[in-house]
């Protein structure tokens, strides 16, 4: 299927048409068309599925806010903008794009009050517990290793993930990220924003100026033609589902696309590069880790070689980035039998993560060949953690001390090789003010995007909350930008 | 400066033309040249500098060639196309292109015979020792840890790395690089292929259909415009030296390009990207380990940990990757007084390779604590590979016993932290053929490419003589593929 631009001079008749075309109705696609309908465009948005939602309604919904927000101070945090620029510019790299960075986290407070004012409910309780999310409708969590090593010593501590107060979410009703999404459905709906279901982008129209003025698509195998008289704005997502893109970009997680939905096929970004737009860190992924955080942290997480390689008690995503990309995705979680009991039955669990041990064994001895890690290597590395747990300290990685209990008999210790999934992270490149850019630098006419179809705040690094931030803030930017233009 | 292709309905006048236009007059460019011209075709060559050689020219000189040549033969090591390949599957992944790797390998006997048939001398001589490169005139070497764990138990070892005989390589005058190029530019000019020097490119030209026509050239300050009238030719390097495409697609290297030349701009591979061409493994790079292989052989090398993570026995470009990015690029070479003493007596060491040592104690824990290293962690990972050595055994890492003696005092360590550099691997998605590949999957019509401008064999490892190998194997393709075209 050629992705290939149409000429506008050969569009026969356009089937519909808006000041502004939107591409994807999750979160990015939302937000861009709440601010191009208040900027007072004609808003449409194409949406592949039957209805909108995309990744984000599917997701846990925190969306990384920071900076002294009404949430985090009735929590009783400190933070500032420049704090949270400090932690992101470190996490996010190495290679982070400091400017977008710094526009982020200057704009974060306006933009967590904008999602409340468009009826995004957070509630001011602090989940304090290690773990992937929440268990129940708690507001605030520690989302990226914020509060532990490395990042503890680079950045004064605040949790910044922001996740939307969920209703019965034991049942799995209304998550967080549906949470989130209904919200900003309603304010667009309200806003006269419609929407076209069932369609699938394919080619961008261009003028003989080189401007973007339309879109084809595909409704049930009729093609329609769909004419924007200001903008599109492509908001269709990652490339995680796009298997010819992932070998040639992100081939570490080839075949193993996770935390995502099937729709994210890298289309849109095809479609704007063959307009000649460029890319921005298309090999970043965010890695899932498939085990509850709950075990992690009372064990010690060991290599191929039996070497601890992680603060056992930081963000599991950045766990799951330092697993795959550095340790050849080989991990082995060693944990005593009292240890394995005490996260069996942690309130905040996840029953689909608890994992029962793959070996067991009297003693570490018997592990280390059990696995068969090098002679000598799982002991030498036991005894060296043992031996600080006792005074308190973890002088290799720095695990906080309230995580420190030295590993005991029987030892076991639960599998992790080829444990990691994730999704894209890369995408077009784009200017502040979401114009997609070309090879040359300069913006393309007519085209804007937001969300995992660009490359946002991440260059290697991730923190829970990142996509549905920067989706929904530079979402916004772009209905703004293409309304305006 | 706009890259954005040029209507050749624009195009007034032609100041030169040739049935195929080649851009850059390097590796990669030469090859095409002679295949361009041996096939009937009138050639010419854009150059930017002011006259030929490129990267190539000043490299080391390897060609990654095996399947059982006759150098491997004469040398009395066995290959086969199988083994080469199985080799390169796993030395160039994760995710290595399985058809390019089985592509390249089944052509590389034939691939020597052409390069000697163009007058490239090759001494049938091995080198045995660790080092980048002989220190003499020998011919073959072990460039890529095919001799070294954990490839050595992957596929049987045979040294690939081929250099052209040099003369009075100790005076510098006429390296394995330049050795390479002359009899290949010879070559070319005896078959009439014409350069332009002095020359940029900057735009391609495209006719209504679609096709690539020519280029847009600069000549000082004097725009040029060549006719192609079978096809264009992309041949001009790496992006090593553009700072914004190595930030926005290899940020680790940001600041530290080496091995490469300042040419290497990446302009070539923008101008196809206007185009909609695709890109492929474009966060790879090339990592120069800026110290002695012969130093690095007798110690042990440690993370900011104080653990080990590499056989130190082992192709030191691959050091250089796992250093850079599973280290955080720390690396601390620890060896005793009489290991270095050595190391700087050896025949093959390079002078401005050599090192001393950044500190030196009278025990290993002093040297811990001078290094600022976990308490206990350099004393336990000395301990454990000294109670090896004594047994000839290495069960961490497999570092052959030939190079395994105990650590003794007095003990330094050289500071290695940030002493890594790169060039990039990445780049346009070509077919097997040597076209250009649109986004789209269909070929880019008239536009070819080869070399680093190009995304070759490796997707994320390397080994010395892949660039001049798949540039020099990819180069003639896609001269012949341009001159039928």
């Amino acid at each position: 299927m050629t992705v290939a631009p149409v000429d506008a001079g050969d569009i026969a008749h356009w089937d519909a048409e808006a000041d502004v075309v939107i591409a994807g109705y999750g979160i990015a696609g939302v937000s861009a068309a709440i601010e191009a309908a208040r900027a007072g465009a004609e808003v449409v948005v194409l949406e592949r599925t039957g209805g909108w939602g995309g990744a984000a309604a599917l997701a846990g919904g925190f969306v990384y806010l920071g900076g002294g927000t009404p949430i985090q101070k009735a929590c009783g945090f400190e933070d500032s903008v420049d704090n949270m620029r400090t932690f992101l510019c470190a996490a996010m790299g190495p290679g982070a794009d400091e400017d977008r960075v710094a526009d982020y986290c200057a704009g974060s407070l306006e933009h967590f009050d904008w999602l409340v004012d468009c009826g995004v409910p957070f509630k001011p309780s602090f989940w304090p517990e290690p773990g992937w999310e929440p268990p129940d409708d708690d507001g605030l969590m520690y989302t990226g290793g914020e509060n532990a090593f490395p990042y503890n010593r680079i950045a004064v501590p605040a949790p910044r993930g922001h996740v939307p107060q969920m209703q019965n979410k034991r049942t799995g009703e209304q998550g967080g990220g549906y949470m989130l999404m209904k919200p900003l459905v309603d304010t667009a709906t309200a806003l006269g924003v419609r929407s076209i279901v069932d369609t699938r982008v394919q080619r961008l129209v261009v003028n003989s100026n080189g401007r973007v003025v339309g879109i084809i698509a595909r409704q049930y195998g009729t093609e329609l033609a769909v004419r924007a008289r200001r903008g599109v704005v492509l908001a269709t997502g990652s490339f995680a589902y796009n298997e010819s893109m992932v070998a040639r970009y992100a081939p570490r997680i080839a075949g193993r696309p996770a935390a995502s939905i099937e729709e994210h096929d890298g289309v849109a970004i095809q479609m704007a590069q063959a307009l000649g737009a460029d890319l921005a860190h298309i090999d970043a992924t965010e890695v899932a880790f498939l085990v509850d955080p709950q075990l992690i942290v009372r064990g010690i997480l060991v290599n191929g070689r039996g070497q601890r390689y992680v603060a056992e008690d930081t963000y599991p995503g950045r766990i799951g980035q330092l697993t795959l990309y550095q340790q050849d995705d080989t991990a082995f979680l060693v944990l005593d039998a009292d240890a394995h009991e005490q996260a069996m039955g942690a309130r905040s669990a996840t029953p689909f993560l608890l994992r029962p041990p793959t070996w067991v064994c009297e003693t570490v001895a018997d592990l280390e060949s059990e696995i068969g890690l090098p002679t000598g290597s799982l002991q030498s590395t036991v005894a060296a953690y043992n031996d600080g747990a006792v005074k308190g300290d973890d002088p290799l990685l720095h695990k906080k001390p309230e995580w420190l209990r030295p590993i005991g008999t029987p030892v076991g210790a639960i599998d992790l090789r080829g444990n990691t999934g994730g999704f894209t992270l890369g995408g077009l490149h784009t200017s502040l003010s979401a114009e997609v850019l070309h090879v040359s630098g300069e913006p393309i006419p007519g085209l804007f995007a937001a969300g995992r179809a660009t490359a946002g705040l991440a260059a290697w690094g991730y923190a829970s909350g990142i996509s549905l931030g920067d989706g929904s803030f530079y979402g916004r930017r772009a209905g703004r930008t293409a309304a305006t233009a």
